[in-house]
Parts: structure tokens; sequence; C-alpha cells
């Protein structure tokens, strides 16, 4: 089986979890648009997250980009079989710009040396954190931001783990 | 006509913003719960803002916290007959403990002074930031929080009027 398969099918239960457990996600249209192993996009439309001003509520850009650094750490502990409570114990956002069409959050993973650190401290203590960034781009198609490409909006969280 | 009654027809056009302008607020059941010109309380049950963990999402206790401030700002231009545009630039949270219940997000006015600062700049500017902070309750049902009790989430947020 293919990396790309394996990340497929991995991205699949991000979908699955949504769908079961955040019934705030289905009605926002959070889907995920792709995953690789390394960059994590998470989509909605406009429609249900619109404001006031026909652009996107900076709530739902909020929902968007904590769910998708969320889903990183969600994918990742997922791929090594690590079954914990994931919870976020921070979220900042700055808003740079409006977002006048569909919202889409990129993650990507931290470096694999940062994600041995987490792992091998979760197995020690029962417990680790992690700080993760998203951007959110309006309505960018492309799997590969150009990194000259301004974002929206930018996130920066903090997520723990913890023995389930 | 009483302070109380003007405060009550104010905060009646924060509820009818949500509706007409945020269908995201209508999925969450949003609803502002009180307003006395000082204080205001937005509020929003459990069920559709669940988690896997059957405790308040932390998305949707972001945007609780959000339109709390939000709406405190749109409540004070209100009362000033100011029209104008009005965004969030930036939002932190951080999420202390989980909110096991009913969401209650609270926000004191700014003081008198900060207020007439911040219209005075926008009428001379057309143009004004302020900073807001909000916290979020776990079911607490009192319309003035304790001193002591300890929130939950803590929100502080930077927010703009623009000339419309």
């Amino acid at each position: 089986m293919s990396n790309h398969m394996v990340s497929a099918d991995i991205s699949e239960k991000l979908k699955h979890f949504f769908i079961e457990h955040l019934p705030i996600t289905q009605f926002m249209g959070l889907e995920v648009e792709s995953y690789d192993g390394e960059t994590l996009i998470l989509t909605a439309p406009l429609e249900p997250n619109i404001n006031d001003k026909k652009t996107a509520f900076g709530g739902s850009l909020y929902n968007t980009a904590v769910m998708a650094c969320w889903g990183m750490i969600y994918l990742k502990t997922q791929e090594k079989n690590i079954s914990c409570n994931q919870v976020v114990t921070e979220g900042s956002m700055k808003y740079l710009a409006p977002v006048e069409g569909r919202i889409r959050a990129i993650c990507h993973a931290p470096s694999e040396e940062e994600l041995v650190g987490f792992f091998e401290h979760f197995e020690r203590k029962g417990r680790a954190r992690i700080g993760l960034e998203a951007a959110v781009y309006n309505d960018t198609c492309v799997m590969k931001i150009d990194p000259e490409t301004k974002p929206a909006v930018k996130f920066s969280g903090q997520y723990a783990i913890l023995q389930s």
C-alpha cells in the first residue's frame, strides 16, 4: 500500500470523527480536502459561515483553523496507533484580510524530530504538549500554497494529548 | 423610559442581528441572555456545541466569547446611534477547564473614559480600535459572577470600528 493510500485512509477517520462527534462541523460543511502525511487542508463553504459583510464569520475561521491543527495531531496519533484524549489549551487568531469565498485552512505537520520528542514525552509521562500553526487562505485551491501568498488569517494553538 | 428598558430594547437588536446575519449562531442556539448596559451575557445550549468528550467544543466556546465582546461594542455603538462597520482583528483563547453544561460568556463594558476616547477617535479619524475581554463560565446562571469564581475559558480580543 502506498503512503498516499495510507494517508487517504487515515484522513477518512478524521471525516468520520467530525460526523460522529462534532455537530457544528456538519452545519459548517467542514470537510477534509486533502492530507498527504505532511499537509492537512480543511475546507468549508462560505454560505453557512457567512457574516453581515458577506464574508466568512471570524468564529467559523477560528473553528476551521483550530480543527486543522487538531486534525493534524489526530492523524499523527492515528498513524502511530496511539489512543489518547486530545485537547486544545490555547488558540490565537490574527485576522489580516476578509475571506470572501470558500474557507481553506492549511496546517503543516511538525518536523519529524518534534513529533518524536512529543510521542516520547507522552510514552514517559502519559501527557505531552505541542504547538501548531494554521493559515486560512481566501479560496486558494492549490495543495501547496505558494510561500509568497499571504494568508487572510493566521492561527497558532497549543494542544495536549493525555492518556485516555 | 428606564435605563433597563432601553438596554432591553437595544439587546433585542443584537438578537435580530444574529438571526439576520450569522446563520451559525442559529445552529449554535446562541442567545442574548441579559444586558443591563454594563454586562452582556451570551448563552448557548451544550447539545449543538458538543464535542467527543461530551463537553463544549472549543470552537463554540470561542464563537460565544468573540461574539460577547463584539456584541458589547455593537450595543455601545447602537446606544450612541453610530452607524459603522465593526470587525474583530485578533482573538485569543485560554482553555482552563471543560465546560460541561450550557455555555455562558460574559463581557463587561469598557470604562466610560475608555468609551469616550474610543468614540472621539472614531469621530476624528473614521476608525478606532478597542480591546475587550470575555470569560466563559460553566453553566453559571447568575448575572453578576462572583469575582472569586474561576472562569473555564478566558478570551481577549481586539476590535475595530470603521466608517461604513
